[in-house]
């Protein structure tokens, strides 16, 4: 067994794990590396972030899901740095040899150069992002039934989503539907239904990638569910209580308690890693620049796929950091994989283009399939049923299909639970 | 509607919620006060600490169960004092009178004067606890994975349960299917079934408050499940990585990683409040000792039910500290309080006596109900449709009955999420 093939895979997300199945009957040693102890499907995250799902609901166990893969070895570790040369990861407590190393760390959000920012507008990438957002909308509601100043109490009942792509878009309508469905019979003092939504985005529309009729509807619908779309607005600053925007020539500044940030992102560390130790190219926010076969260049042993990866030779532009490139690419590599072993022939990887979507809230969405164009029910029920088809694992799918259920008939959240450190008192 | 008589009711659990939904007609002004925003159900806390349920699966949002109860204010809030001179509750930011006061904020656990325990053998009273509970049993069996010597590598697959009552012994027959079935092609080194588990109870049998038989039907499931039963073992100390019990003469060290504390029980700090401003008097373990009526001594206006209260007029023995007593305790209150508005009189309380459950496992329960006495699986089965039937919430009941469907026919547990803090790396 000494000479098995050792395939390293660092981070279990759509590319990893995609790689990691795709694997299970080759003749190789997997090992897959991540810092958690499960899969998590990303695309429901914001549903989460608002009580909606649980996190178990779209996180799956990483063992779990390779348990009857006798080949794969899972290994909850944190990867710190990579070897090219000694062909080893080296992990925060340990080091792993690899003949053949698979990066899919995938992708964090940046505040352009203002760090200080995150601490008042976090970010929603993992589990704990998640449940932190959740605990900062429900407390704002919470402190605003208690607070008597009535400017302090606005700012509370103030909520400004910046970034107009599919999270931020996601987050400001279903923050549209908590504050006039589900909390409407909630408060004595306080009217949930007059919080005030602000999405803030730097281009001229919602949902740039969407042909521009969508983000039209798109919108369109944002308004309807109560929230103000502000296009063409640049975040100037960010403080304690506070944003500040600049529209044109005009800079406004906002009293507000509660700023989530869907804007900018920024590939993962070990993309920098690859770039010192292996000789890759980066481009500006961080990602590899790969080959038509998704290795780094110079190293045919390295593969990088999903959002840390930039590849741009099917269409000139970077793939969008989104599921189906990921996995499509992880199955690619693990192919490739299996092909250089029995020395066969290997196509540069092709992306297969389903189209686009998004959805806003309730029987809301935009879909962009390329030969159709959609918005509204019809969309909505197509982003449900790829989603509802996509999360790993039967039992979560069951668990997402009641919730999603309950919520469209009855337009209650239950998951909208405050935990955490002790929030009390509240900061009035 | 300044003369309306306000009802003040310090926490949302069994006993405060149902006084606060029985008071839905009462011509009274009521806020019940909680630093939760959700009433939990506990006796299902345990299925979280060991990844059958998720959080909100079992809790539901306060202002969502009181929603249409328009007499009725919730207030996210800690009380901190009790200004029974002032008929006024104190908060940690600020205060509210009361005509009557309703104090329902049960217990958590004590370590029998020895606090520092607390960091080595948390317990499980909150949604946080039952999470780090979580954390702590998946990542035990994680770090036994990766540790290459193997006596550390064996106290990492000790898990030890301190105290045999139906929360020791549900965490420990727990345990046992989880190294037996959930784990069981999980890992590649450890094999889970090996673990030991351990559970440590002070007095001759696990189950103390059921009959002697149903108790040793209790321990030979145990042992079925894996579990080693220590009966008469005092737990003497408990350091990092280790717990030395005594049983008669013997003294014995055990080397563990983790070790989960199900044992003493603590009144909530509320009771000593009213030992000093009421003057009421409290049992060794600080529950306050009330009149027949559930009202503090010298003082009709202040009512305490469920844990926090010691009731013996009716057996000479405290009512135990379950949910039962707890919800009738609070509608006898809310009835108590309309009757006076009325005028009319009022019976002391009697706590009617359904009986006693206890599950072990996997279609493994024992019920003692007066008449009838079951064990295995006809008692799980009335355990079972009994929580069911009390969860608060119809969503949470169908989320639950869908995820203990899937328990029962695969074993699998879907909700072992390791969350908060990143604990990497390991500490091997």
């Amino acid at each position: 067994m000494a000479d098995t093939h050792r395939v390293v895979i660092i981070g279990g997300g759509f590319g990893g794990l995609s790689a990691a199945k795709r694997l299970k009957h080759a003749p190789v040693d997997v090992t897959l590396i991540d810092r958690c102890n499960y899969h998590l499907f990303q695309p429901l995250l914001y549903q989460v972030a608002t009580g909606a799902l649980s996190p178990a609901n779209i996180a799956a166990p990483l063992r779990n899901v390779l348990k009857n893969q006798r080949n794969t070895k899972v290994l909850l570790a944190e990867a710190t740095r990579i070897d090219a040369e000694g062909r080893r990861v080296i992990l925060s407590d340990g080091e792993i040899p690899y003949d053949t190393l698979i990066v899919a760390t995938g992708s964090s959000h940046q505040y352009f150069g203002h760090d200080e920012w995150e601490k008042f507008a976090p970010g929603l990438k993992t589990v704990e992002d998640a449940t932190d957002m959740r605990r900062r909308i429900l407390l704002a509601f919470e402190t605003a039934e208690r607070e008597p100043d009535a400017a302090k109490c606005a700012a509370w009942m103030t909520f400004v989503v910046v970034g107009g792509g599919p999270t931020g878009v996601e987050l400001a309508g279903t923050l549209g539907e908590i504050a006039h469905d589900t909390l409407k019979h909630d408060f004595r003092k306080i009217n949930p239904s007059q919080a005030r939504i602000l999405l803030v985005e730097a281009t001229d529309r919602v949902l740039p990638p969407f042909p521009p009729p969508l983000s039209e509807a798109a919108r369109k619908m944002l308004t309807r569910l109560g929230v103000t779309v502000r296009t063409g607005a640049m975040v100037m600053n960010i403080e304690d209580g506070a944003v500040t925007i600049r529209e044109g020539e005009r800079t406004e500044t906002i009293p507000t308690r509660t700023i989530l940030w869907a804007a900018g992102v920024l590939a993962s560390p070990l993309g920098r890693m690859l770039a010192q130790q292996a000789g890759a190219t980066l481009d500006k926010v961080g990602r590899v620049v790969v080959e038509p076969d998704l290795t780094v260049p110079g190293h045919s042993e390295i593969f990088v796929v999903g959002d840390l990866a930039n590849f741009s030779h099917q269409t000139g532009k970077p793939l969008p950091g989104v599921a189906p490139p990921a996995i499509q690419a992880g199955r690619y590599v693990a192919e490739t994989i299996e092909r250089r072993i029995s020395g066969k022939q290997i196509a540069p990887f092709h992306y297969f283009d389903h189209g686009n979507l998004a959805t806003i809230g309730r029987a809301a969405a935009v879909a962009d399939l390329g030969w159709l164009r959609l918005c509204g029910f019809p969309a909505w029920v197509i982003w449900l049923f790829i989603h509802l088809l996509n999360i790993v694992e039967f039992q979560n799918r069951l668990l997402v299909l009641v919730q999603w259920a309950w919520l469209y008939f009855t337009r209650d959240r239950s998951a909208r639970l405050i935990t955490g450190k002790n929030p009390l008192p509240l900061d009035l």
